[in-house]
């Protein structure tokens, strides 16, 4: 008896925990894991007919593009820089709240709404070059010509963004900042289609692998952490929903009309995402079931063999023993082909039993 | 021991995935698997007493119908002819977004009113002529005079519609492009209750399988796929009941009063036909349970007949093994009929077990 | 081994399948399974001091009853025959949707408000005095004076309506047409509760059924059916809330406010009985549970005679098997009483064994 | 092999049937089961500065009661005694419907708000003083100066109320006729706790027992009636919510402002003790799995019996076997300590099995 | 054998039973298990540049800080001293269903606006130094220039509160009452973020657990009490939505507009906290299933050892029997190699079966 190999997944990511001193509110606490990120700021400053683009590590560097009739978009990567952020937000006149929130890398998705900004909090799923799947907490305050990002780290979803911007294709330098505001939005919200879209793969790869899969390997832990993925991709998307629909009923007048119907295509994006994985979420249950049945099956079949093996050899067992008994008189033992005789008579068990199990299908 | 043979059912239909490049919204990209379809296009022009319909390759030949007082219905094949649909798109005036979505055919089911037309996206399901089931991404456009259709490829279930048309029948040709748009639309709706059925009749043939079938067919897989079937046309209708409500309730001008009765009749069919997919997916959801209870109740019958077996042969081997032993002196071995009372007590053995299993009814 | 029988119940009634041909919305295409059914038309006629009531198989004898200052009822029997139902409809001037709901008996449950006259659809159920479940499609048709009823066939829960009516009993004959309308709907209600109690009383005689059952009857199949009776009851009764509600509500100058009180009474029953049902649908979930853990348990039986009988006489046979040995020197073979010691050993094991299963509390 | 005793518990209480003869709305019909029961009126008169209480079974005896400026609360016990009831209807004003719902003991808790006043259904819920669980249908009625309650039997949950009423303690004998009704009210609310709780205590009672209980009672059916108990508390409480939101909101001068203090308080409790039941029918849900885990284990521990006794036995009787072969020629049987030899040889197989199972943690 | 250990774990806490006699509404009774408490009372007195706290045992000199345009904090430990609260409840003027809700440690969690205050009841949970689990009832006050708290017990989770006052770190001794009020319950609302997170690890350890672990402990209950634990802080923080969204939106001038942009994040950390809680939820449903498998898995493992061992030795067995026959004539057992022959035979039978084990992958 081999012992069964337990094939131990690689321990499924855990939730992260959420780090949470009993602080004043508004004040700020870097509550990430990528500690010793350097800061880094990238910044873009476009008309219909202007483009420039620069990065720096000095946050004063990004400061004197306000009031020149340009948008401005700040993208600021490394959240432990707290002080750097605080300076930005005095520049930009943030309330504490909304740097305490940016800061926070456990927030849940919102949106907030001020007088001279928009605060959107978001999660960006993505993998990474190295395909690596990675959750990340992106801030977003749109002001009237500016638009601030702040990220955990580099590498991010905005990529065809930026190339839209500095090649002028499509109408995104034509249009203000809320513009730009959605097509950020648009490409965190593009990236949790091809999330959700691997995730569906995984479960039906999963259905098949348990079909035909007849060995022993224990994957219930795997099932419960495609679980586990879906409820956080949930997480991610489901306060979307909320967001979006306030931005599209807003009265505030930092969104354009126009730009409102760009913000409904959005919208339905986002209904269809979530509808996916809520199908993923109803398709992952069934799983375990599946697993259940393929256990009982293969349990079904050991005992099978089992149960035809031992009826057929245990009463065979027993004609052996009579003749091996040593009473001084048993007739049959003194037959001339009383040996041959027996013989006969066991085939003929042997047969009828293989016919019962025959007819039971069992065989 | 015969391998018990798996029969390995027709992989089920994989959900479609979802193609999106990080593209400026508003960008036509054809999502679909049909990629070398030739664009074909039917073009059906009619007033009460006019009916006029031919079909055509070119784009343009279909744009000289405006404004002759006919209603005109333009039904394009072939989404990836993204040249003519631009065409077609700068021609009637459609915004970039509507394009976008008719040729995306990953696009969820909706509504959009403009000004001047209204758009919708529907899900056309049904099973072709050669009995394949097919779901297919259809968009209509509604203006004043014309409704426009986009479908990936030739084959609907427009047909009781085109004769009504051509033959007058009922009050179609007495009335605006609305009352196209809803009968197209009705069109649509009467297929999902033909496929709601088949599912209907589908499970109900399980359910008696499942009950009369008593080898050993392993029929997760299956149950697995009729669930993922069952969510693939709630998917397709749900959204629906929204939009049917939207065209009851709409202050468009572009609906006449009297239309909106049967756009009512419309949305209860589609609560109809919504409440039958729900009862499937509550009835294939018992199928699980029954199929693990049939599992258990043969493992019940093998460790019957295990039991059995082994419960009446093993004492009965014991005692002859008693009389096999070599002992100098075993008294029993010498009298006369030693070897006939042995057979008697072990047929008393057998009779009292015999009698033991009948009335524990394992016999 | 006996076989074990399983006893096929008989198979649970199939859910209709709905006939929809592409037809023109508007279209009367009768849907039902009594084709051959002959027109009965019953028309009651009533003042507070004058009753009238009379059979008829021609649709024209109905007509004269109209402007009498008497309130009429026509209930039409056979919905096969549509060319009356036509008559009557142009009579009445019916919308063509309605006289398409009245003969399609797979409409659901709804009500649509028109200028002149209600029209309800509901579904009757009830066991006719053969004991046979019907579930019967009806339409009420309510104008000023008069009431139109449409069943697929004779039969039906209205007789303690029909005997108010003529004995003046209650204050029936005092009211208008829509208290009529509520008399007949709250029948059919009332009906309800007969229906949900036997499906009450079905599931709890299962309960004590699973209990004390404990030969192998296969129950599975039966569970299932009751589940499919609650689901087919449900949709019978859910759409009715809205029904009543709206009916509650209304405008309409064709309700009279006295009996709206007697409407909203209606409205607690409706709710109560489809309480009730959900009460039953959630008791219904606790059967499988049940009958898996009887399953279970019975396997438990059985693997516990198996394993003491094997446990006993496995080691004895071992010890007998031991003496039965051929070699030259087994110095207990020569023993004067070493037969009978083996004797006195076996026993001692064999209540060791007693005693140890006795302990565990398997015996 | 001891027949496995099943416990029968008693068998659950079955759920009430509704009596439910085709009546004309508005026919009195005692739907109850005490109809024997003898009428018994409770007449309690009271002012601040007065109170006055007496028992009578005449109806009339309790009627001089109106207009003497004091607050008339009259306890109905007996509802099987139609005529009464219409009498104090007919003197009240009554609604038909209303005495209609005050003798269906089977009727759904609701209130109706009428011009002159409030009729409330509730079911109450208690321990008898011989310790018997009660669900009794009360009716309350209140007008300006009066409440009327009726009840099935003697025995109810009003002590309290009563204690307080005589002793002038608390502000009961301050206040009107609606804080009467609240008292009341509340005093059936305050008994549902006990209830809830003693259900609470039942369920993690059985967790325990679940968890400790190693013989082979069969649990299913007394988890199957916690869970219908769990569904008729439910059902008593549930519409609560509604009626009692509707008397705090209601526009009816019946009540005062200071008295809807109390009442949202009221709701309060309501809203709390439905949420413990929902609580305690969450944690019901999880014992039939405990249950199934606990079969499991057991099927578990004896079939690692079975598997032990006999991969031990089974090996070793087979070497016994080998040597009591009759072949002409075995050498081992000719070696001097052939037989010690085996004997080594067979405790060697023992200890090697045993250090197997050992090393499995199967022992 | 051995005895099978059921490691049985501390039983889960229960959950704690309502002490509710009936008492007229407003009667003050302690329904807490704290009986001996002394009581302890905590007085802090701040302005802006301003600080003064001191601790009494006499309610009285409590009183002496109204109207003195200093924010004072008053915070009552030990419940069970009726009087001195009720004389507190005297001086502030509160309602008497307020100083009952104080004293009644079951209290759900609400508010309740008044005119000149608003009062609040939480449900505050924590660990202790001592490590242990704490679920304390807290009620609170807030007037003009006043926060009353009341706690069971010392011990509390507004350390960072009393430490944010005396060092007049942030913005709170600048603020109002209000702000205060909003302070204590962030301090409440954080404390949930550590309980749920410590839960969040409880399952993830109990998933690595379930997967490693192969012995035979049952965990069951362990299971169902994360289960209770779970829906006992679903039942703390669940209302607080309510609460919190009603301070949001109040009219009452008790809160100025600076605050709710304070309490409007707060809300956002409930919904936070609630989803995660609602997520541990679900992961918490998995862990049962994952149960059942690694049961099942088990058993599959034992039956396979049986199968294993029966089916190679139990055909040797029999072929060993044959030979040991007393037949006169056996030409077998005259073979000189006979005995050699049979051995080859056997070994043949065993190689046979051993790779059909194999194949099987049961090896």
């Amino acid at each position: 008896m081999k012992k069964i190999k337990i094939k131990k997944p690689k321990l499924t990511k855990k939730l992260p925990r959420i780090k949470r001193k009993n602080q004043a509110p508004g004040t700020l606490v870097y509550t990430g894991e990528k500690e010793g990120q350097d800061l880094h700021i990238e910044v873009i400053d476009y008309k219909p007919d202007f483009y420039n683009s620069f990065s720096t590590k000095e946050i004063e560097e990004a400061f004197n593009k306000k009031g020149t009739g340009t948008i401005t978009w700040i993208n600021v990567n490394g959240l432990n820089n707290i002080d750097a952020i605080e300076q930005l937000g005095k520049h930009y006149n943030l309330h504490p709240l909304i740097l305490e929130d940016i800061v926070d890398t456990g927030q849940r998705p919102k949106i907030d709404e001020y007088q001279d900004y928009v605060f959107v909090v978001l999660r960006m799923l993505y993998h990474n070059p190295q395909g690596d799947f990675v959750s990340e907490h992106v801030s977003m305050v749109m002001g009237e010509d500016y638009v601030l990002t702040f990220q955990e780290s580099d590498g991010d979803v905005f990529d065809s963004v930026r190339q839209r911007l500095s090649t002028a294709k499509g109408r995104i330098r034509q249009r203000g900042a809320d513009y730009l505001l959605f097509a950020l939005m648009d490409a965190v919200v593009d990236e949790y289609f091809t999330i959700a879209d691997d995730l569906g793969e995984k479960i039906e790869d999963f259905e098949d692998r348990l079909f035909v899969n007849k060995n022993d390997e224990d994957i219930t832990q795997e099932i419960q952490s495609i679980k586990k993925e879906i409820l956080r991709i949930r997480k991610a998307v489901s306060p979307l929903r909320d967001i979006v629909s306030r931005m599209e009923n807003t009265a505030s007048t930092l969104f354009e009309e126009s730009t409102k119907t760009y913000i409904h295509d959005l919208a339905d994006h986002i209904i269809h995402v979530s509808e996916n994985v809520e199908l993923y979420r109803e398709m992952s249950r069934g799983l375990m079931d599946m697993y259940m049945t393929t256990i009982s099956n293969k349990m079904n079949e050991v005992m099978k063999v089992l149960t035809i093996m031992a009826s057929i050899f245990i009463p065979l067992t027993f004609m052996a023993g009579i003749y091996g008994m040593n009473f001084d008189y048993i007739p049959e033992l003194h037959l001339k082909y009383g040996y041959f005789y027996l013989w006969g008579a066991m085939i003929l068990v042997f047969l009828m039993l293989l016919y019962y199990f025959k007819r039971k299908k069992w065989l």
